[in-house]
């Protein structure tokens, strides 16, 4: 039998658009992959509500839809919502959407009860909007992926960030786990670079705030690489006098994907002289007042561009995942 | 055969919850119906993100969750969402939404091409989340109804305002239809407190700004009363010059359901000495800095009450509703 | 990245078939794009049951199937419903249904209370029957959109009228609205035509016959052309006494899309000598008993073959839509 | 744990409603039970569209929706989808549709190829339209069944007619299945009444006509009671002359459940002296130009009103089936 | 229109692989199709479970997934359902399900009351999984066709086995039907073979015994060839006495597409000398303990390659089907 | 409002039935409850499929089906979807499904790519067969809750255990989590008894092996109690060797919710003489031959049965839950 005759595995033409609440990564994506960025508008109204537009012909063709789980995130939540909609009556063949920091992803359980899982949500109104398949970067809890009936690559800034501290210079590192849930993602990332791991097991007091109660393994004369998925207020920051108190030495790193960042969390990164750098990618915008001389942004564009060209020309994807 | 015992219609208990939006009319409604306020606490997390939580038992019962599509609408919607999910998984038997204001109604149709038809994304999004019945005031079009599978009951405050306009110093008014797309509305209206309907014909230049190209009809000599059912940037306070070229006499009243009023709508309105009064409801809450001494609030409360009574012990509630 | 090679959008094959509705204008469409028209047969069996089956390949085909929504419209439904399954089973790649009449259109609401939506429940059951795309023109209410997930075109005839219109023995004309609902579109047209509009404001008396209140807006030495979508009782010819009453001059012209044309409305039409013409379209079968000498029918079959063409070949085809 | 107090099983009241296929049905299964037919109305519209409206309150209740597949069954079938859209817009808490013919039965597969499986397409869209439950009677394929995902009950009026063949007059008689498919039925039918059973080999020549190829089985010196689940167009009439050409006695009853009965077929009921009565049932309304002196009509109301008065207070319908 | 370039209907490749219910025959259609298979694997876990992988890229390709509903058939069905997500997680294009025999097809009715409809069962929990198309060889009811929404093509072995008998050795056999229910395809059977068909009314005792009560038609004086569409504990097997008691004469042969042939089935072929043979296919694997010198096995590896061929060029597959 | 008047929340009779896997369970729960078991039966055929009957009375009630998922799992799922469809066909009111080990649950996410989620899959078909809830007991991954969109109760035998190592007797013991992924599990049961936590951090070397590389936090001196929720072949009781080498002290306790315990870990288990005993539940029954001298079992039946007296007397069932 007679293979098909075009040489891209799918047979639709390819856009990139982007949402509005991380252009620039678009952008970036785009210039990797040598396309245009496709042209929509979203107008935010008086009263709150947005509109959106698609500016130009998508009948036919598969889309890539960039946006981040950005504060506004309900507002970024609802305009995906609104593209959908739009490029579903536009006849678009297929709509990826890249969603490199999902939202909502540590509300993945009830914790309580009588909750949301609001993950759950997000998932189900994505794909309740017709989304054809999701792209994220380390998400909090792989299971999210089942949340979903589309396929959902879970990528990884974790490689990319490995490589960084691969360098002689962090030969006398540990690898730290800020709490008992990463520790698993944290002993992959400390065999990824061969260095100990040591474990922080805590207390949440409340939605923002913890308490450090022990520290498992053993931190003494050991530099500090503190591993985690997300920071925000920055209470990951103060927990490092722990460490010191068990003989940690030199300074503190932080190898963490999504730079959520508030600004005390800033604040605190430049007060504390024992931090020397947050290695971390452009997953979210780094806008100016949440940015600091201490942070080091790795773009994840070369990542995405190759799983966009991968997936387009129907080529494995798999050696691009961190699997677990 | 013999009926069952209980002399509800529904064999589940009712209990009354409120989402951020509109409290006060939650409460409004629960003291009509000698009900308290159910107990649920939503926290706005740093990150912009929102957690809700339910901090009574749900399970088995009949529930009318309160919330209006105010701003930050997007935030609301999502909350909205949250909250269904929780109601659900709770176990709650049924929720009905009671959204006095629906949010991006004006947005029922592409009126460009290559658009969402956001009125229905937010209604497949809500149906998409468990619930199974809506009750909306004045929507901006009757047809939404269509977008749910779920029953709809669409409300009016036109009869509460018509009674308002019946008394005998509004005997020389005219009504007036602010737009072609309202005259249906206005002209229901008109024969409603028996006064001719004028409309007039305008051109849409922006999302927020419209001219006058002309007046239908004859208001020589009569006192103005615009109807419309919302009231946001106030572009409509300018419109009455039109009226007034064309012989207009005495001064203007408004009757609009929703008071979006956005802050520059409140100084129009304040600063035209020939507009007397906005006669408005509590669909959406009247923050401080959007009230001024010409809104008059007329509250839908008892009517919401009403209906919720009447669902609950399954009497019709045909007669509350404005046929068309 | 390479493009896919072939020089449509889609790398399906199209084929086009006819309902047993309105074959003529199948037949039209095909010849239009210069194709043939697909071999299927409906047997109508003698207990009222209908039997289809399509006679030729489809496996893998881009179908257009042209029904209509005439009477009888019911079993006209049915029929669809069935080769929308029979296209389904037989792994037809995708159905698009041209519909240019909508059926139950004018049930978009409910009006009393306990009623059906009947226009969403056909929206509903198409769509269930796993229709992926719609083609109307002229529907009653836009907002009919919404009713379904899948995108609809909502084609119309009023340009193609528009242009019958600008020739200069129009020049001293109104365009009249014969009810407040179809004001928004009739302005539409007389802002297109360059004319005046006036409206004509009535009360609806039952199912079939209503009775003008009042005219609005200035008819005065004008001839009337009086727009709406559909003809069916003709009840709207005899509203032509109370134009002439406030002064219309010269014969009246209708332009109206749907020529459902009830052989009372032809006889009224034939009788009436101040109607000079009825302006129509081929969106509904002419019989010759429904025929006339005052109807003169612009044909959409151009039309309709465009968009196809468009559709097929991923061009836009927002140009060809009247938005609004 | 307590019991529930109510004494039905099922928490809601019950209405019996009628759509227009056969309200003399509708009213005798009311009667039976002792409660009144609720009040709607179907109007026709001149243009072939219909109205439906619900004038009492259903909220709340359980329905009973009766309805059979009768000419003109594509009308009869749009009006159920169109009153299951209003009691469910309504607020009913559920609607059982009984359906004693079930229409479109005999396309039940695909018997050449690229055709709708019609009695599928039945199924799937009274379930996309809300209907909780479906009651039949002698189904022709009893796998319709699992058609549904809701719960169907298959009644039969095999018992009915069985208990009249019990006479002693009937002692020579033999039972003939007159097709190979209905013979699986045609011998539980023998079973019960205790006498042979002899089967008909016919061809399909097309949808109306069929030939006799074969009589498998002994009729010799046998009174023959031809059993089926339809009668139309009356071709099994014709087929007695094989019955006799190989040595049937006496006059040939049939025992046939649904009257189609096609004016044609009561022609030929008349007109031939060999045979001497059809016993069938209401299940389809005999109307006065398709009735015969020959024709005996056992009603199925009882069956009908008692399995209504099982489901509703819970008690088990199994022994009123015919299981196979 | 120019129509697209590739000279398959699909433009997407194909891929071949197996579940672990039988591999041989995927291998054969494999090879007849000259493609390899497909690299998966299938790890039975020690507590039961079961994991499953592919082991090449599948997205954007056209699966054909070959099982068959085989013991351990509850395994065998859960496996499908896993193999079903992987390759739609993994965005394989589309995926047919290749299940020769159909596991639960004798439960495609209530027989009883409370009991599942298995057969919907197995056919909507495939569906669930996205499975886009299933193929099967003669299943036991062909109404289990419309359980499905999507594609099924129900392919027949009896040609294959028809053309085996047209030899002249068999012109004095009779055709026997073994039970009402198979009358109707043994029936076909026998006019394409040009003979006459005889029928066995049995009773059936419970789940395995059953008791000849009749022979209808004429076996004297002919040798039988029984037709069935499974053999599986060989009640059947046993029947023949019957046959003889009437007359038949010379060995009986055995006419079964479906081998699954219990080892006591095989026990009494062996032993009962009137037994000439088992003519039957290898739609289900025959493991040394359950084959006979008795036993010739037709393959069908040639009609499936044939078909997957015909689906994937877009050729029409009526040709190939045994309508009924 | 008068409140509805029975006084359980629910006014549908309640119902308990066992599936074919754990028969004992549905006993105990029955019994404390003081109601009986359903009455139902599973049949086995010969060919490997399963038929299965209720032999009384569910139209209207709520039902609990208690099953596990135990070696055949697959036969055990098929036949609880088996069950879910006779209970929904005979018009159970609702379904809840006891499932205290939820197989499949360490397939939660794909762990190497174009694997199914398998879990997602038990969660998507036991969803799709309408159950309505689910009850589980120490799941693999909290996640799985978000699998389905119906509520799912996740109990926990974890207080249970705990309770048992409150005495005096474990004052000087060490809670040991055998993976970085159960430490969080662990952490919280280390609190709840007071004692400090030691986590095992290991290497998966395929689907049953592992290898111990390191041990985190302090076990010198200390007694060791392992926490897991599931012990299958026994792997977890050979990694003790590392405690020991580290320093741990006395004999070693097991506590784990599951006892899939296969042969091969009875038999490491009672010849291990450091090990003292393994404390786990009844979630699965035990078997005379994974009996072992060392286990026990703490009956889980009342937590269950009190959490179904919870649900139906709509009391709050969180103070049961433990959460996370």
């Amino acid at each position: 039998m007679h293979a098909p005759c075009h040489d891209t595995i799918s047979p639709y033409p390819l856009k990139i658009f982007s949402g509005s609440s991380h252009p620039e990564l678009a952008k970036k994506i785009a210039q990797y992959l040598d396309v245009p960025v496709g042209l929509n508008r979203t107008t935010r109204l008086p009263d709150g509500e947005i509109h959106v537009i698609i500016d130009e012909v998508v009948r036919g063709h598969d889309i890539f839809f960039v946006q981040t789980g950005f504060d506004p995130v309900n507002r970024h939540l609802m305009e995906t919502f609104l593209y959908l909609d739009a490029f579903h009556r536009a006849s678009a063949h297929s709509v990826t959407v890249i969603l490199p920091y999902y939202p909502y992803a540590r509300q993945e359980r009830m914790s309580k009860g009588r909750e949301a899982i609001s993950a759950k949500v997000v998932a189900h109104l994505l794909e309740s909007m017709h989304m054809d398949r999701l792209i994220c970067v380390d998400i909090h809890t792989r299971a999210i992926q089942g949340f979903f009936n589309v396929p959902v690559d879970l990528l990884s800034a974790i490689p990319l960030m490995a490589q960084y501290f691969m360098r002689p210079e962090f030969d006398n590192c540990a690898i730290v786990a800020p709490d008992l849930g990463i520790a698993k993602l944290a002993g992959k990332f400390a065999k990824m670079v061969g260095k100990p791991l040591v474990i922080i097991e805590k207390n949440r007091l409340n939605f923002e705030e913890t308490e450090v109660v022990n520290i498992i393994g053993d931190i003494q004369g050991r530099q500090p690489i503190v591993i985690d998925d997300v920071i925000a207020g920055g209470s990951i920051l103060k927990q490092i006098d722990a460490l010191y108190d068990k003989g940690a030495v030199g300074k503190t790193y932080f190898a963490i994907t999504h730079p959520v960042l508030l600004p005390r969390a800033v604040k605190l990164l430049d007060a504390d002289e024992r931090i020397e750098k947050l290695i971390t990618t452009d997953s979210i915008p780094l806008t100016a007042e949440r940015m600091s001389p201490k942070v080091e942004v790795l773009s994840i564009a070369p990542l995405l561009g190759d799983v966009i060209q991968d997936i387009y020309t129907g080529r494995s994807i798999s050696p691009r995942m961190l699997w677990a």
